[in-house]
Parts: C-alpha cells; structure tokens; sequence
C-alpha cells in the first residue's frame, strides 16, 4: 500500500450486459464516466446482442453444467459483437462526450494473454484464462490521455481470439496497475449494490469485509453469480487494489465517492 | 518531394476483399507484411463475411445506381465483420507472426474524423466522407514500434460511426504520413497488376503515368472498378505520396521493391 500512496487515481468501471442493453443506464453511466477526472478505463461485457445473434444465425447455446461453452461460431459471434459492434459503438460516443478512447481487445498490443483453458472434466471450447496483462503499454496509453475501452476478447500469442469474463478482464487490469496506480474498480450494474434482501433494493451492505462476506455466503444471503464476482473482488483487494465497489450504474458518482453502493474491504 | 528525401520509409498496405476471403492469399501476403522492414500500416476491406452475416440476418442489400446504400442494420454489420472479426483476426495474426499491431477504426484515437455523405441525388445512408486523418496521433504509435491495422470504419466525431471505402482509408492515411514518412503505397488484391488484357495475367502494365492513364481509360482498356481506384491512387501521387503500386498480394515483396505489380509515376 505504502508504494501506492502517492500513486495517481485509477478508475476502472465495469458495465454489464444489463446495462449496455438499457439505454437510460448506457446513456447515463457513459456521460458520468466521461465527466470522471484521472486516469480510466472502461470494461464492457456482452449483453443481449450477442445472444440475439447467435440465435438469428441459428446457433444452439451450448451449455455444460450450466457453464457455456465457446465453439468456434461462438467465438466469431462474440468477436464481432463484443470487440467490433459494442466497443466502436462505446468508443464513438464517448468521444463525442470528451472522453477520446481507444478500443482494445487483448490481441491489440498483445495487451492481454491468455491461454486457451485447460480441459479437464469440461471442454470449454475457445475460452482464455488471463495469463498477463501488458502493464507497460497500458500505463503509457493512459499517461497519454487516452481512455482504454476494453472488450471481453483475449488472445493466446498464436493466432487465436479467445473468449474471457468481462469481470476478469477488470480484475486483472485492475491487479496489474495496482503497481502503478491507486486503483478504484468499480463493477457497475442495474442493482443497488450487494443487498441483503435481493427484493429489497434498499437493503444493500453498504461496506463488507472478506470475513463478513464468508459469513453472509454461508447463511446464503448472497447467492448465486454474486459469489464468485465476490471472490474475485476480494482477491482483487489482496493484490493490492485500493477500492472495490459494486453498485448501480446510474449511480457512478456515488460509487466513486463512496456514497452508494457496496464497497468491499479486506 | 526534398522534404521527405530523407524521411524514414512507411508502407501502407491495402488488402482487398478478395485477399481476405481466400486463405492461401490471406496466409501469404500476411507473413511477408509481418516481415517487411521499417514503419508499416495494413489497411483491410470487408469481403464475403460482411454480405453473408447480411444475408443470413435477411438484410437486403440496398442498391442506388448500383451503389451500396447502407442503412443502420447494413452498417452494424459492418462494424461488427470488419471492425470486430477481420480486424481482429488480423491483429492476432499478426503478433504470432511477430508483428505487434494495433486494430483501429476510425473512432479510437479519433484516428479518422468523416462526415456523412451529403445527400445529393442519392442518400447513401451512414457512408463517411474523410475529413481528416489523426497524424500525430498515428505518427506516435508508429513510432513506438506498433503497427496499425486499420477498418473501413470511421466517426463523426458525435457519436456516429460511418462506413468508408477501404481504398479511401488506405489513400488518406497514406496522403496524411506523406508529411513525415517517404510512403509506399500499395494496393493488392488478387490479380498481377493493372492488365491490358483482362483475361491475361501475363499482360501486367508495369509502369503507368497520370497522361498514360488517361489514354488507357479512353481506350477503354482500363474500365469499371479500376477507374475510381486508379483516379485516387494519382491524387496520392500529388498529394505526395513517393510511390503507389497494385499488384498480387501473393507478390508482396515484388510490390515493394518494384518488380511486380503496376508502379504508378506522376
């Protein structure tokens, strides 16, 4: 932590698919994120789009233990909507609000590699593991004055794209510039934040610690795809990431400042 | 001309539809481009991927005097096969071919700003004009050791992307870097050369001024397609560009060092 001290502000802010497919909430967090002072970066997941596509073109979900799995149409469905029809769409409107931006993929500047994962009782197809975020480069982009906008696409340094969780993507981004960075990572989405009563949007924690966390899972208090956003969350927060916050999109300025939404600590 | 005699040398590479879809071509003209030595720009058109997504998303191709209109469902399509998919693609490539590239549009960076095609007789729909090429911006990373490859995509600078000629992208990159760089500009594609005898790979013209041009189009020896591609490659010539060459993608190395291909000369 002493090394980060006086290390510049980073935001990371990661928007989800709910949120790219409302446009109140797109328009609404992408002017917030515009106006944000210091150093950012914007991660987008997938959304609708690509589902939507898949299915014009025919294309059955393949789905192993409820986990998807990526064939090589997949692959293709996920590249052009994730790394060419969202994030153009983002990096356009963004610049029109003052924020100039410049989409990447992992494959751009080999800015993240990962291997394609292992198969051992799940073939996952085309999925890639993150196995190095390209620090350097990242850091003189943004020292620069441009804003990475960063698509859920990897690559394995021989040629094939791969398919990785947008929430991993903020997570290792945000870990890799922790060296250089004070990081505040931001996962935005259409709730209020982690709530004790899923029902209840007013029932969110608004601070939570790693044991508290522990102790909410196994009273199931949270749930589901939470948890392992969670997990990563907090081993974010090990590696050295000042500030996790989860919490509604519409709200940025308010998870920024730490007056909306959950904010996780060690 | 003295001011870039001394200039460091850029390539400017267009790959045509054709070259894309045939991955004999594809394979080929990538692993010399990944070799050629010095500051280098790939540039890459659409090919089949783009009308065949169309077609089986039951998009009909518009047509105005036999020019593509692109309406908005036209122009996702775009933006997804050539900013997402073929752009992509390339970029990993091209890094397992030990070439570490950058994909753009004309969005990121704010690399190429275009208006909307005014609407004369005809409403081409979002086709952009260019406006103007980001040179410093584009100067910087070249100069960092990365290599763009660049869509037929740009913006509007208000939040709108635009489609654009591959060939126009290729021709204002190439006019633009004529300020810092002695750039070769080569068009390539699936025949020799410009042809006397379009049933004759054999009948390559090998070298072809503005006046020769002239006289070839009003012999109708040079028609169609090649006319408007031919007219813009001459106004790169004026606008400073050392050297223009069309040939086969196959011949890369012929096409830069001036043994293949049609050399175009003021």
């Amino acid at each position: 932590m002493s090394s980060t001290a006086t290390a510049p502000e980073l935001t990371v802010l990661k928007i989800g698919g709910n949120v790219i497919d409302d446009e109140g909430f797109l328009a609404s967090v992408l002017a917030d994120f515009a106006k944000l002072p210091g150093f950012k970066i914007l991660v987008h997941g997938g959304g609708k789009a690509a589902t939507e596509l898949s299915t014009k073109l025919g294309l059955t979900p393949k789905m192993i233990d409820g986990r998807r799995v990526t064939d090589a149409a997949t692959l293709d469905v996920a590249v052009q909507v994730y790394a060419g029809l969202i994030n153009k769409k983002l990096v356009a409107r963004l610049y029109a609000l003052g924020t100039t931006a410049i989409g990447l993929t992992g494959a751009d500047f080999d800015m993240i590699r990962a291997s394609k994962r292992k198969v051992e009782t799940i073939d996952y197809g085309w999925v890639g593991d993150v196995e190095k975020v390209n620090a350097p480069e990242l850091v003189r982009i943004l020292k620069s004055g441009l804003t990475p906008v960063m698509a859920p696409i990897t690559h394995d340094g021989r040629g094939q794209l791969l398919n990785t969780n947008a929430d991993t993507i903020a997570n290792e981004v945000a870990k890799t510039l922790a060296q250089d960075f004070k990081v505040k990572l931001i996962y935005s989405f259409e709730k209020s934040g982690v709530l004790k009563n899923i029902n209840d949007e007013s029932s969110v924690i608004s601070a939570m610690s790693a044991s508290e966390f522990q102790n909410l899972k196994s009273e199931g208090v949270i749930f589901s795809g939470m948890i392992p956003k969670l997990e990563s969350a907090f081993q974010a927060i090990r590696s050295g990431v000042h500030h996790v916050v989860i919490g509604d999109a519409r709200k940025l300025p308010g998870l920024v400042d730490g007056s909306s939404g959950t904010r996780l600590r060690a």
